[in-house]
């Protein structure tokens, strides 16, 4: 059996990367990774799958032996990704998607080098900005902050293994796909085929 | 405009390569790269479809100035692949698959480190042997050399950026594509998409 591949998938707020992941993850052999927090669940939310809600000391002694692929703090509390839960499904040969902002994403390729880094752009900042009204969740102001946040992140972008553009959505599944199966193609990830082709001879 | 990516396509004789290509290449924006050589055209063979039908002296004169990307002599005759038909081609955009033998492809990778690299395997060496006599225009003799010296290329197929196994004709097909996709949002060959993205504001 091939280990899994881990996928971290980044992208500004409101370029439809939730949207995108959730056709994704229909996949039965495409796993999420849960991120764990040291806040309060919320009423609804489960340990386990909407987080892993962890103590502070608890989640200070995972930091300390290098348990967490990487974490940051937010408001007074922690939120990560646990490295061993994300391990166990790769050597079980599932691959995994992380979700997480830029700078998480760095930190990550310092751990894992290996892990395939895509980035998700909207069409363009116009379009961006359309999707974020549309919502009608924020003020101006806070869509005129997002966007300066945006294009900080899409500038990031050349970091990434692949871009895509999510302009419809059928057509960046398509492309998620694509890179995903391409991965699984790459000789550097699975060598074995070649030696089973030549020992049935 | 971006540029056109190279893709180089290797396996051993009898892995499908050539069913395979026909249906990539029905997709109008891939093209074959045509070989030269000094032998001369056979009856309903054309110059620039089947092969660039060149003088020695010509085919040598390109040699010297850098102008095949490889080549090899064979019974007598020089075979090669001009470099300029195929950057041309790159340049207006286009893709170009290069059909070649390993040790070809391993010159290529010298001259064009950016090509992306393929090697299509059979499902096992069993197989192939089947494919072989299924032809049945080779003796016994001649398939046991063949099948010598596909495990030979076969061997070295870790050298290719990618490694995919024709069992499925519409699997491979698929794979091929998603190669060629993969390749295209991958952002060491499509920075620009991200200055578009925020040109776009």
């Amino acid at each position: 059996m091939s280990k899994g591949l881990l996928f971290v998938v980044s992208g500004p707020s409101g370029c439809g990367k939730g949207t995108l992941l959730a056709e994704i993850l229909k996949n039965d052999n495409i796993f999420y990774s849960v991120s764990a927090t040291t806040r309060s669940p919320r009423p609804g939310e489960t340990d386990g799958i909407n987080y892993y809600f962890l103590t502070k000391e608890k989640f200070e002694e995972l930091i300390n032996n290098n348990g967490m692929l990487e974490y940051a703090e937010y408001c007074g509390n922690y939120y990560g990704t646990p490295r061993k839960p994300v391990e166990d499904m790769l050597a079980e040969g599932r691959h995994v998607i992380l979700e997480i902002e830029v700078q998480g994403a760095m930190k990550v390729m310092e751990k894992c080098p290996d892990a395939v880094f895509v980035f998700i752009l909207p069409p363009s900042l116009k379009e961006l900005r359309r999707r974020l009204n549309k919502r009608g969740t924020e003020t101006e102001e806070v869509i005129e902050k997002r966007l300066g946040e945006a294009a900080g992140e899409i500038r990031q972008a050349y970091k990434y293994d692949y871009t895509l553009i999510n302009g419809e959505l059928s057509k960046a599944v398509d492309d998620m796909k694509a890179i995903i199966r391409a991965e699984e193609l790459n000789a550097k990830n699975y060598p074995n085929y070649i030696n089973e082709v030549l020992e049935n001879a």
